[in-house]
């Protein structure tokens, strides 16, 4: 039987393109004494993977030349030399591009119940990108009722999952999204107050405009997951003792980083901004997952999927991820 | 009796000039019950009141025009109509540039003893910049023995108090300062392990290197007086978890904010980083200035003063201290 794997066949200068990446078909090796082998049925593409290509420090080792590209994954087991896990078994785990992986059942996959909760969604809202929401709502921005919250990238896997939580915990909740039916779905499906269309604002001015607009009392919480130019925007609407959870900076990832325009603003506001990547925080998972996935089970917590099919189509779905193509959770299926 | 005063006569645009002031003579009114007459023995000149200058949102109302211009002082009891202060009080207020204040007593001035703290430490590391240095590192930074910590102005009024302090909780030092001979004293009397004269590197990547010579561990806390180029060096030597606690960006106060080049480093080095106004935390003040004063009474924490003579030249020291061409805690003292 034969696996099939993506590699990163070079690093990307700027965007990345199909040449930076190679699929990659082998024999599958024999299970030794206590691995498994899952089938995937979805893999995860996440803007984080952009950075894995660089060969800089960040917080994470670069991504390998000619080794298959990292990413979640969830499948079935369909072969176990490991008391733990039965054949039917769904799981999930780490095991990057490629339709097949071989786990050791020790830490790298997670059994997960599908009774309620849609495998699927445990890569979504039920997984890393919901504990991302979860970890800098709840931990750092400190939500209380009354107050105006205001996320970007607001129909994607992160965001819709901030401000469905807010909207739970009572806030006012500003989303940001690019286009009118990412906006519409926003406000309309998942309940958000407000939701400002950044792509027909071009202008920094005008986008100012549109958020002032709609933030009559200001902004006391944001999570950033853009940067640029929209960050710069928010940061004039902060209110005192405002909290900013720095989730991501898609804006700055394919070229130069953007420069902030007015961080004084974090002084005379008395900001606190605080960086932070969710799978530093795994001992707050099983809470912030068992209230994910609650909300998930009971339909009070919505998602949506863009679904692109079979392993190959994973670069270009990638492509478009970081251009903001996809509308909510981008995967592949890959069965 | 007469009293003398300066007045803020029109708003800076850039750099404040002597236009802007206006030294005017008046007599003083009688006391009414319950006042107290405070003849200021020094007063404060602090980068906080460029901005108080602007009459643009901030943290706080701007100075108005033809009015006093606000500054902390400390002086002595001269005429009282309340029980509570007697002549020979020896107070500390925030009675502005003027030789004469009237107070009410009722939270405006504040008794302290002079037995072993000299009143003019009240204005500096047994006061607000003290204070401040105390709440910046204690209670953002969160300083732990063996790590390194950087602070900027490191040989001003607050910077000075940041580095001892650290000292004292076992971390390693590193300041920045302008000059040869302001490096020298923060080194070699104020103990800091190491200092930067960032004159000496004008280019940014020069003083990088330098930053990075004196700090091969990184830097996991860092107090920001400064901002700009400074801060931008700084934020590519913090490690993982750094904390930086924003409480100057005097380098563009005077012009243009000053954009912070990379700020997706917040993100990668997951930093927190926190604006604050010691003013804003007052119930800390009683834990901290006892702190303080304890050790300078022992002679633990040592300062420095620039002392300008008579009211009328405090604008230029103002514009001095902008530039900083102070060493040391800046006072203009009155009798």
């Amino acid at each position: 039987m034969n696996n099939q794997r993506i590699v990163l066949a070079s690093r990307p200068l700027g965007e990345p393109t199909a040449a930076n990446f190679r699929l990659e078909e082998a024999p599958l090796a024999p299970l030794e004494d206590g691995q498994l082998r899952v089938k995937h049925h979805y893999m995860s593409l996440d803007p984080y993977m952009r950075g894995r290509m660089n060969d800089a420090k960040s917080y994470a080792q670069p991504q390998p030349l000619n080794e298959t590209m990292i990413g979640g994954t969830v499948g079935e087991v369909v072969e176990s030399r490991n008391d733990k896990y039965a054949v039917g078994d769904k799981v999930v785990g780490f095991g990057g591009w490629q339709l097949y992986s071989t786990a050791t059942g020790k830490g790298d996959v997670t059994k997960v119940d599908t009774t309620h909760i849609p495998l699927s969604a445990y890569l979504g809202s039920v997984g890393m990108p919901g504990m991302t929401a979860w970890y800098g709502l709840m931990k750092i921005c400190e939500p209380k009722a009354g107050e105006t919250v205001c996320v970007d990238a607001a129909s994607g896997a992160v965001g819709s999952v901030v401000g469905q939580l807010a909207k739970l915990k009572g806030m006012h909740v500003v989303g940001i999204a690019g286009g009118p039916d990412k906006c519409a779905y926003v406000r309309d499906e998942l309940g958000f107050d407000e939701c400002i269309d950044y792509k027909a604002f071009p202008e920094p001015a005008d986008f100012y405009a549109a958020l002032k607009a709609v933030t009559p009392h200001g902004i006391d919480c944001h999570f950033e997951n853009v940067g640029g130019t929209i960050m710069d925007a928010v940061l004039l609407r902060m209110n005192a003792f405002g909290r900013i959870a720095l989730c991501g900076m898609i804006s700055g990832y394919n070229g130069v980083p953007i420069p902030m325009a007015a961080p004084q603003l974090i002084l005379q506001s008395r900001l606190k901004i605080e960086g932070f990547i969710v799978s530093e925080h795994m001992n707050l998972w099983p809470e912030g997952l068992g209230e994910l996935g609650g909300l998930v089970a009971t339909g009070k917590l919505k998602f949506r999927e863009s679904i692109a099919d079979g392993l190959a189509s994973a670069p270009q779905a990638f492509f478009d991820l970081l251009k903001g193509k996809n509308f909510g959770k981008q995967l592949v299926k890959l069965v």
